[in-house]
């Protein structure tokens, strides 16, 4: 069961400012609701040796890695390069994907196309019916497309595979600063200290200011530190509890 | 002048999905107008060490770099101790930003306000007037709040100094796919070879198949680039060219 993922999204659209990330929210909201905690997302340029060495870099420090992009056809879809190098093999043309591919173009197909058939030596085809095309996995990184409505396709066909023990949470939203909130927080993870323990202020929003959020996987010791935060707060102070 | 950038988002409501980023997107929208490439996006946790790292590994990789998040008086504001760490220099409190907060809570102030004064030893600080809180520049990194209206304001009190010679951009809208399109985008690039030039299809829409973006900072070399991709791609294929 995995319990931490990196993410690696490889566009120059959304570092030229282009389009905003589409991907990386959704997969972070979805990974979450499966009890996956999401430890790093980069984005880097669609070229060959920084794909590589985020790869190399992520793939050891994460039980799952998912790469977004550069995948297809054209000259800029190198992250199949890029991932064949972080682990030192070669890129080969997958002969399950070459058939696809024939069955779908027949005369037409050409050497563009064929891209799309290659995959790191020793790469395994997951989540592939009923879709079209499976989603590639190489070790533990799973390969995804670009295009937010075929990356979401892709990832709702292996989403199970990635479930484990959900994380709980809590909010405790307050009508105090921070400057004021500290100590209280402070005081909570004296006694809770693996609570999973936020503040977000919210300057302009006139019910609160700040919302407080409680995470753990252990569902009674949440509701222990929650009780806790709530006895040390002042009771005017409390806006709700969610 | 700087010519590249990286972005830091300190931010783990990000990584568990909480909230989607706005302050990268923001960022790269502007700096590309200014002329900066950003070369980077790294989003991690609220901790410490994979601050210090990151901000080692990105500061002398980019001409500036930005940290959004993880400045505030709470125990999660821990971006200032990060890149302290990264410069291998002390935490120290900032005489003017000790004033500033003296002169604002009063009686008031407490520890938790004080940690809003604390800078990593030998920062400066700049773009301060008419904002009340100036924003802190250590070497090359420039240290920005996580909330999106004050990260804007203090963005656009220093954007100024990021002002380059501007990335042209063209934008080539056609009614084939990736698959046919390849070999004409290799046939230009292998004649301009710096040519920043991308492919991105849209399956769902019904108007074209795939945008191409061509990019220089050269409007000559630009527009050359484009005629030879119009003399290379069949009439009937470009839907339009903006």
């Amino acid at each position: 069961m995995p319990k931490t993922a990196g993410i690696v999204l490889i566009g120059n659209e959304i570092l030229s400012g282009k389009i905003a990330d589409a991907n990386a929210a959704y997969l972070c909201r979805e990974l979450r609701q499966l009890g996956v905690d999401v430890r790093r997302i980069s984005v880097i340029p669609d070229e060959v040796e920084p794909i590589a060495r985020e790869v190399a870099a992520q793939s050891p420090d994460h039980d799952v890695v998912f790469t977004s992009g550069g995948v297809g056809p054209t000259h800029d879809d190198v992250t199949i390069e890029g991932v064949a190098r972080a682990m030192g093999v070669r890129v080969v043309r997958h002969p399950r994907l070459v058939a696809a591919l024939q069955s779908h173009y027949h005369d037409r197909l050409n050497d563009a196309h064929l891209k799309m058939a290659e995959t790191p030596e020793g790469a395994e085809l997951v989540g592939g019916e009923p879709l079209r095309f499976p989603t590639i996995l190489m070790r533990n990184v799973y390969i995804l497309p670009g295009v937010p409505e075929i990356f979401r396709q892709k990832f709702e066909a292996i989403r199970e595979r990635f479930r484990g023990a959900p994380i709980h949470l809590r909010n405790v939203f307050v009508s105090i600063g921070e400057g004021t909130l500290a100590e209280h927080l402070n005081g909570v993870l004296a006694d809770f200290p693996v609570l999973l323990l936020g503040s977000y202020p919210e300057f302009s929003n006139p019910e609160y200011k700040v919302k407080v959020t409680l995470e753990s996987r252990d569902p009674g010791y949440l509701e222990k530190a929650l009780a806790e935060l709530l006895r040390r707060l002042p009771a005017v102070a409390v806006v709700k509890v969610t």
